[in-house]
């Protein structure tokens, strides 16, 4: 036989994919260059040279074993101590070595916090507008993931339907700042507001309540804003982090946990994740791919473009009169649609090889993303058809 | 709260791990080259230098984003068929890109196989002396492992007790050949018998039973054997391989389960295999790895240190009147103890400076397995170490 499970999530195929297919296929109709699409968040800048050029050294320097031999089982010691430093430097915590544990990225990341943290049957709760992936992240694991509803006037979090969902199932938060798919970084106040709440909750029901903070688009902000770390806020925080969007690396699925080192458990919890990497079969990101972020965790790769795109699209939706809020970080951007329906909107929008991806599966409905991870002169061709599109599908908007 | 599973599985600290923290502490004493530490089975040759070689040239060669993108979520395309290709050279097979799931190892590998084919609950049937790490990999994954008792006299399949194990709840088997820690290889006999049993009992209990081909010492094979493709001779099998034996790069994390192409539901299991990486959080190995081994997959690091190693063991072994049978490849070899309780043999070899590892945990007591991944210098000072051991602690064996 064949596992039931997973064969039933062979139906269901994302929305997002499947845009990305019919872009791919449209492409190869009238040239990929004059498809305009939004749809898959895949970074599209190069990597910093120092990434590349610090592997061809430590392949020159290193001999075959330090390079390629096993890592210890939480990752290899002197680059974990590595990436402790740099998240001390840059955002005055005190992680040591023991408190970080190397993952294949952020989805590896998801999967050891969420594990080390609750049982089969506990609530995780998370704030729409969420990456959909969550979905089977949280879920497969055994634990339920519940969803608050979203406050789209700033797509902050909605802490009265958040207060009422926080029940005493739910042993850990799982936020996503700045956010995919709005955009959205998480003011100051917000964070705080979040702990004290979880601070207060904790108590009353006698467990710690943590906080997963998925945070890969940390680096990618906008307007010279400063970065709200959130594990200085909150004790009971796993940071999940991956180097996919600030090196552009993501096919190399490199990332880490690191817990704060004022929760009591912290250390305890790394060595658990060596445990739950031995049943889910992950068992460390690449030697050599983990020695190279070592070397490299204090750059990124020229990340302007995202913010340059950022503010074309922007402009031109306020100018065409569509409802936004302005983007924080990442590159996205989450516009109210013309209609009710924002499926019917993005099916629309096809028409003039727009790809809009509606943002149902987001938590969201009558919304819609852009990934804007493209060339800047694509971006600028694509808003004429976008002008096109919103003019003669919408005259009386 | 922090998980119950995770945090009691702190408290085992397998007997491998044990000895080789030992054998670090004593050669901080008496230098490392003084102990013959025969604990862990850690490849000792270097990775081939077309390795290397090849990473250097992708680097220079490719785009950023062709080197460092997102792989789709089965592994890249292009690598997937070269692996298939190369398999199909060697082993007469019909693979296609289509029945290849790239994987983070052979860890990875059985993590998605197991999970492919079972259902909690569902049993898997392995043959001791196996590889103590199943446990975890199996009994994590929702499925539970039961341990078929080994054959003492060749090390091939104990049939009597197998059929007798072969209940309607299994519903795969887990096999190692060659392999650790017996380093027997299976004879074609015994793959032509085992999959002669499996077909029989599918058809009787009216649900395929599959083989999961755990096979990461495929090509560290002794005396010019030729290896015995083991999917070649039964349809249902999940071969899942690594490359960290044979390019000796354990820390890329790099490997694959190939479906057998006559069995039904193979291309369906792999796409099912993309979609359970989403709960286990593993998306992939690194891009980088995965384009290095599909240019170097019909290579080997110099292997033979190994066979070299092996025959200077045996013969001491034999010489001193130990009950051994000869390895057919892998790295190890598993001589039965000189007094019944292995773990008290093992423990008066430490007198001696040398670390052998008691097969309690492998299913096996009274045996002991020495993994001989070390320099042939260092293997021939440790046979006057065991020949001193031997003739001072059993005088009269």
């Amino acid at each position: 036989m064949i596992s039931k499970v997973y064969k039933e999530m062979l139906n269901g195929k994302s929305v997002i994919r499947q845009l990305s297919e019919f872009a791919t296929a449209r492409g190869a109709e009238i040239g990929y260059e004059n498809v305009f699409d939004y749809s898959l968040g895949n970074p599209s800048v190069p990597v910093p040279s120092g990434f590349n050029d610090t592997i061809k050294k430590l392949i020159d320097e290193l001999s075959p074993m330090a390079l390629h031999g096993y890592s210890q089982s939480l990752g290899i010691p002197a680059v974990r101590e590595k990436i402790a430093n740099s998240l001390n430097r840059r955002f005055g915590m005190d992680y040591t070595a023991d408190h970080i544990f190397m993952t294949s990225g952020a989805a590896g990341a998801i999967a050891h916090a969420v594990r080390c943290v609750t049982e089969p049957g506990d609530e995780v709760l998370t704030f729409a507008p969420y990456f959909p992936e969550y979905n089977p992240y949280i879920n497969l694991t055994g634990a339920v993931l519940k969803i608050v509803p979203p406050n789209t006037k700033d797509f902050q979090i909605n802490f009265e339907a958040f207060s009422e969902m926080l029940s005493e199932k739910v042993m850990a938060v799982l936020i996503n700042t700045p956010n995919n798919p709005s955009g959205i970084a998480y003011s100051e106040e917000t964070i705080k507001k979040l702990s004290e709440i979880l601070t207060e909750k904790s108590k009353e029901y006698g467990h710690e309540i943590y906080i997963i903070s998925d945070e890969p688009y940390r680096e990618i902000l906008f307007d010279n804003k400063e970065l709200i770390y959130v594990s200085k806020y909150y004790d009971y925080t796993l940071s999940c982090y991956s180097y996919s969007k600030s090196l552009s690396v993501p096919g190399e699925r490199i990332g880490y946990v690191a817990i704060n080192p004022k929760c009591p458990f912290a250390k305890e919890m790394v060595v658990m994740c060596g445990q739950i990497s031995r049943g889910i079969g992950h068992n460390c990101p690449s030697s050599i791919i983990q020695l190279a972020v070592a070397e490299t965790c204090d750059l990124t790769a020229d990340l302007s473009v995202y913010e340059t795109n950022m503010n074309l699209i922007y402009d031109e939706l306020i100018d065409l009169g569509f409802t936004v809020v302005r983007p924080g970080g990442t590159f996205y951007i989450f516009p109210k649609a013309l209609e009710d329906d924002a499926k019917v909107f993005c099916e629309k929008a096809l028409k003039y090889d727009l790809i809009l991806v509606p943002a149902d599966s987001f938590g969201c409905p009558g919304y819609f993303r852009m990934a804007y991870c493209i060339d800047t002169e694509k971006v600028k061709r694509s808003l004429v058809a976008l002008r096109k599109f919103v003019e003669t599908e919408y005259p009386n908007r």
